[in-house]
């Protein structure tokens, strides 16, 4: 795939946008009907096909994030290829779908880029999530989307956790990138989000029509924010959260937490701070879907990858 | 009940807090368990008995709005009266029950006060809501907090549509206080909501205090927003939404609208603007839960309403 430095990938021929991954997260589902429906010569580029696609139709149906099960954690070896049957979980079933249309998973067949589109609580703008920092495609395709955007910013999270890395829906791609935009609420379409979340898909495309074309792309680095640890809410001995997100913390995404900030604030006004070795980078700050998962928020360290030249063979 | 201006009352000696009512409304639902734990010197007062009482525990447990129906539309005079049986829906059932333990509802033995804490998706404030411009006590009550809060505002929203006022949880009660306190995701949790919220409360149990202990309150006006129009987004021939709450009206919930002022943004680019006779207030602008409900905001009208002095019998 390398030499001299220089990465070569076949061209990008075959590219979905997944919305409704999870159904209550707007943004993503009403552009992907919108581009399913009647706009889809916004998402074509010359020598790509894009597929528009609901992931998730009945959570969507019920506005809610899921119906049986978190799809975007569904699609693991195991469920992929647990025997078919109607007893399986609806997103079970639904993640061996997607597999088969858009996969097989690790396959010479599995389609080139899929773009996951997320809606997030959190204060995180527009974020791309990378799930390997090898991937000298994805990087490249970031520092294009970064670029392109500028002088607004739109921020790199390095989630290498092989966990999430081999069951999120858009890793039966060859290329995965998700995207998350917010301060959301579920259930709520915000004209900005939604804006935002469309614009950064256009320069996404954009770049995958300058690669197929035969653009050659130099190396170049890329700033990302590499997932360190998941903080809990402070809980009591019954498992009851004793305590929120600190005003000074609430909807800080992205900026530094040094030792001795405030972190948590219990319901009887005490303050509880960061007490981690050194600086780091919270994000995912106060999600509501995260509680149900024990997380207040993720603690990231900077880091800045390399990505090599690509041009395709 | 009124002579000379002056309106009696007994004292309010059975007071209620209802949180819980809509269960991914999640102030309520932290602060009601508090009180009830561990925390409840915090809402007694001398000569009043007060009940934190979460009001939809299923829905709580699965941090949803309801599980059938919304729990806040159920109290209606012939769900309140349908035989009893496991067949009604859950809310139908809970409703009956809850106004066994706080009414029966226009009967003398109901509490004296319910206060039902609800949070929304919408830049409301801390809002009280109002279902009575007769109810001389209510108006009396929020006066006393408008005053108390300032210079921090607390809008009154004035809704006497017959059809929500004899079905909310609250109407089980002499005197229904409705409060609506936001911006806050469905199923967060946020610092400043959460003591906005208990600040309104102490306010509120102080001037049940003060009545009770004798305080006349003398003449008063109070500014409300009337409740006016239901607004729905803009949809195409299938029902299908197709546009969304313009960028200069996000956010902007009590700020005057007028004719010719942005309303709608259709995904497409194009401005709706709005097209009423005068200047209106909108609120509830993109409430998550009003979108099943097809209700983009409310229009509503200033109007200035006079409270006689109160005093107890």
């Amino acid at each position: 795939m390398s030499s001299n430095n220089v990465a070569s990938f076949n061209e990008a021929r075959r590219v979905a946008i997944f919305g409704g991954t999870h159904g209550n997260e707007m943004s993503g589902v009403t552009l992907v009907n919108l581009w399913m429906m009647n706009s889809r010569e916004e998402i074509q580029r010359k020598g790509v096909e894009t597929q528009p696609f609901i992931t998730n139709p009945k959570a969507v149906e019920k506005c809610s994030r899921y119906v049986d099960t978190d799809l975007n954690r569904a699609f693991t070896t195991e469920n992929l290829s647990a025997p078919n049957g109607k007893d399986l979980p609806y997103e079970v079933q639904r993640a061996q779908e997607i597999n088969r249309l858009f996969g097989p998973k690790g396959s010479s067949e599995a389609y080139d880029v899929i773009f996951d589109l997320h809606n997030t609580t959190s204060n995180m703008g527009c974020t791309l999530i990378l799930e390997s920092s090898k991937d000298h495609f994805n990087l490249q395709m970031m520092n294009y989307i970064k670029k392109a955007i500028a002088p607004d910013s739109c921020p790199v999270l390095l989630n290498e956790d092989p966990g999430l890395k081999y069951a999120t829906a858009r890793s039966v791609a060859k290329h995965s990138v998700g995207l998350e935009v917010g301060p959301q609420p579920q259930g709520v379409l915000r004209s900005n989000i939604f804006e935002a979340m469309r614009i950064i898909l256009k320069h996404a495309l954009d770049f995958i029509e300058l690669f197929n074309e035969g653009v050659e792309f130099p190396p170049c680095t890329v700033d990302v924010f590499k997932v360190s640890e998941r903080m809990d809410y402070p809980r009591d001995a019954n498992g009851n959260i004793i305590a929120m997100v600190h005003p000074n913390l609430q909807d800080c995404d992205w900026e530094p937490l040094t030792p001795g900030d405030p972190m948590f604030q219990t319901f009887d006004g005490k303050t509880i701070p960061y007490e981690g070795a050194g600086a780091v980078y919270p994000t995912f700050i106060n999600e509501a879907a995260y509680y149900e998962k024990q997380q207040a928020f993720v603690t990231t360290r900077r880091e800045t990858l390399a990505a090599n030249a690509i041009r395709k063979v």
